[in-house]
């Protein structure tokens, strides 16, 4: 199976190219002084393909459910077939959550309702019962709009991106605010692998973090 | 490469078995009620090669550091040559960590020497710097006495054990031990792959937990 991006853009490009990897630990500081820029630098045409999808102005005849609050719908990874590779994409409405940094208390019914409502529909169209699905979100993403990821549990394959150091368990995530007050992920050092040609390794070894 | 396992018990052969994955929620008590008991009812004798490696007795040469606290090795897994494949084992003397579940505040001292020792071992040894490793706890574990996986941060093979859901950062542990008070993993509901002859299931299914 190939995917062909086009066009693609130097990000995509950076994306696909073999790297080598590299562990960031990211503490509040190095967020706040590195990563929160160089988010905010992001020209809003880098999404404009999600708030195409949110506003109801592409791929719509692919969502699978829809409310006020987010979209499920088949990732452009999954050809729509082989339910063991199952891979469907969350993506919220609220633009003011650009990252797992970003979430708090509050968001906790939002996350569970994503849980909930992907269960069912991988439930209804696929058949795939209880505990078949692994939910996550990537840390670094490769786009500030948070999106969850939602894949058949037992997908083996060479995915990079379920790796611990950067894909972070929804369903942790949910505990994780739940148990300890609204602020974890601001306070807390997240740790992660970066490909050596992601846009925040030069900037973090400016930082001293590498 | 091919490792030979011999003898091999019934809960090795489960383990290399092709196995349906089910995403079990784990909550605090489910593992009161349900993971406790089965962990206690392990015989010593299925963790007699970790003991005689912390007593002394054997695999004594290949031991890479040593303090009174663990000891950092090869796993059985690496060939001890090719450094992008590096894998390495920490193992923990203190036998009253039977896993993730048991971590408090009092063990981040523990945890961060393994880490800053991994990383100077590592350096020495093979010349890998800053940034190389990523170092992870599974939950559930294959043996419950505490010990780390260390591995070349690049290593990107379809290592099923390096997955979000049954990886867990040792950075991220760190953090969460630091920031969130003596509890944290006791109170927190876990969510995690199994494959379906792993002997929890059944155990969860009668709980209502699948």
């Amino acid at each position: 199976k190939i995917n062909v991006i086009c066009p693609a853009t130097e990000v995509h490009i950076r994306k696909y190219t073999k790297q080598e990897q590299v562990m960031v630990r990211e503490t509040p500081e190095l967020y706040e002084t590195v990563v929160k820029p160089y988010i905010a630098a992001f020209p809003a045409s880098r999404t404009k393909w999600v708030e195409n999808i949110l506003l109801g102005l592409s791929e719509q005849s692919k969502v699978l459910y829809s409310c006020t609050d987010f979209m499920v719908l088949p990732d452009m990874k999954w050809d729509l077939k082989t339910v063991s590779s199952l891979y469907l994409v969350a993506l919220v409405q609220d633009r003011t959550i650009r990252s797992l940094r970003d979430l708090r208390k509050g968001h906790v019914g939002l996350l569970s309702s994503i849980r909930s409502e992907a269960e069912r529909v991988v439930k209804e169209k696929w058949g795939l019962g209880r505990g078949a699905l692994r939910m996550y979100v990537h840390y670094q993403p490769s786009y500030y709009h948070f999106h969850v990821h939602i894949v058949n549990g037992n997908y083996q394959g060479a995915m990079v991106g379920m790796s611990v150091g950067q894909a972070h368990l929804l369903d942790d995530i949910i505990s994780l605010l739940e148990l300890e007050g609204p602020s974890v992920f601001e306070r807390m050092t997240l740790t992660y692998g970066l490909g050596d040609q992601h846009g925040l390794v030069d900037a973090m070894r400016r930082a001293g973090a590498l």
